[in-house]
């Protein structure tokens, strides 16, 4: 069991700072407050109640919105989330607004499911409309999105139209004209989706070397493996001059890469397939990828909430960065194919 | 918007009988009562809170504890979970107690999170000392267990030993005779644990045909694909006379794949690996494995507890098939190593 001189000696500050950080006293700056949180969190350190004010007269519970569970991304990010909130002794109020095994489109989001039981609510990877930003807000609890959000809230997300951008050049740089790309699913609210930020960096990088991509180019993979696989086959079948593929997701790209194997396409010979994610089991297919932390994104939008629960100001959206992953699924085209 | 009438429709039963058997009257066979909630479901439907006595004085509320959800198998039923609880206006509140990233031994779990904010409480996969159990059941809120239990509760589960004899009878009906084995995380609650119980079948296939595995044949990989690469990096070092090895979950099955890739090892050539899930990824490199379906065990279970909430009687120990999905990663041992 961790100590509070444990969190002390990890922050590299006093023991009263500690305190003073966790009852959100004055006199502690912004970065001695995160690195107290941080150092709370790292080592599981379970303030006791009657010492602290972050559990007094609160729910001691963070809300979390978010369209399911099983993909990666999600799963990440709610693990870091629960990692970062449970050694501050609050708990996680889970809402999965339809799985991807549900049809579209999703249901609306419900704000009275929080009333009254959270502190604050974490909205992860799920683009609202207006009005249900509005009616979370009306809740009077903090607000912050991992993922995805729009202007003037709080976000931790990586840039989604450079990641698209990033992806796509890669390709471009080895030569690829014909690039395919397979989206996520497309969301009413298109502005700030990673789906559309995405499409959009793909369609600016194809642009820059003078191609202007059809939309038929352009297949929906659902962001999971599936999906992927269908939109593979799909683009595949009706594009042959193809030779590359920009898939949104890893997991949508590991159903590229088998909608390849199946139709006889050696990847990277004949296909080449970039995804983004940064997924483990991308090395089990040598997937190229752009990969971002979705761990470290859930325990960061954690801890800034928790500040923002405290009454602190928290920064405005924090960009993370994301980094290519070479591995062997991509290569210069073998022909070029004409267009 | 599922109405009623499409609820009575795909359960095959009158509209009457759907508001009796949401409302927990009498005269609702158990059969019928669960075709409706699984068509409730199914189709999303969310009775109006007045008109469900499902939803008056309670807090609509599960408690889910798991030990963190990034992996396949939790992210899955905890999906599976949150499908079948939505559709029936109840909520998720999760805890993850200890995340893969988490040293060990995991935090005991601390049943005052749950009071009075429940009505159930689902354990996925953890396996809890007796204590623990007697304590979340003096909640006074009904327990239900997926993915391992005590005898004597309510489990939903495959069974664990049956699963590692299938795996492993695979392996030696092929020839194999030195099967390494990759475990799961030790854990200690022995009896019942999937990792235990997978071992256990692993070790009496082995005897069947003769072999008493020595211990240092098996090496504990901890339910992750990072903790299989490092079992098998240390099998195949310590023990190049293995010519197959059963791990215990897909992720570390898929671990073992790269440290045979890295250490020269051709699969199924010079060795054969098999693991148990049913992972959708284990196709990316041909995964032999012994499925399950983990949405499903979720998506049961909570609609078990949920009768259980409603003063029914429980179905106890739910078992669930496995199926050998044969592909490329397993064949017969190149030459049968001397022993």
């Amino acid at each position: 069991m961790a100590s509070i001189e444990d969190v002390a000696r990890t922050a590299g500050v006093s023991t009263a700072t500690v305190s003073r950080a966790l009852r959100g006293l004055p006199n502690v700056t912004e970065a001695t407050r995160v690195k107290v949180l941080t150092a709370v969190a790292e080592l599981g350190y379970v303030p006791s109640p009657s010492a602290s004010s972050l559990a007094s007269g609160r729910t001691r519970t963070i809300g979390v919105l978010t369209p399911g569970i099983a993909r990666w991304y999600f799963g990440e990010v709610v693990d870091g989330v629960e990692h970062a909130l449970r050694g501050l002794g609050f708990d996680v109020l889970l809402y999965a607004l339809g799985s991807p095994r549900d049809p579209l489109p999703r249901p609306p989001v419900d704000p009275n499911v929080l009333r009254r039981r959270v502190d604050g609510t974490l909205v992860v990877g799920l683009p609202l409309e207006a009005e249900e930003i509005s009616s979370l807000a009306a809740l009077g609890v903090p607000l912050a999105f991992v993922g995805s959000g729009p202007r003037g809230q709080v976000t931790h997300r990586v840039d989604d139209v450079a990641a698209g951008l990033a992806a796509t050049r890669h390709l471009t740089a080895l030569g690829h004209r014909a690039v395919g790309h397979v989206a996520g699913a497309q969301d009413p609210v298109s502005e700030w989706s990673p789906a559309m930020g995405r499409r959009a960096g793909w369609r600016r990088a194809l642009v820059e070397v003078g191609v202007d991509a059809p939309s038929s180019w352009e297949v929906d993979g659902n962001f999971d493996l599936e999906g992927g696989r269908a939109a593979g086959h799909a683009l595949l079948a009706a594009h042959p001059e193809l030779t590359a593929v920009f898939a949104s997701s890893d997991e949508m790209a590991m159903g590229v890469i088998l909608a390849a194997r199946a139709a006889g396409r050696r990847v990277p010979e004949d296909l080449s397939v970039i995804g983004v994610d940064g997924h483990p089991h991308g090395e089990l297919v040598g997937l190229t990828t752009v990969a971002q932390d979705a761990f470290q994104q859930g325990q960061d939008a954690a801890l800034v909430l928790l500040q923002m629960v405290l009454g602190e100001r928290a920064p405005e959206a924090v960009t993370y960065p994301t980094r290519l992953v070479r591995r062997s699924s991509t290569a210069g085209p073998r022909t070029v194919a004409e267009s």
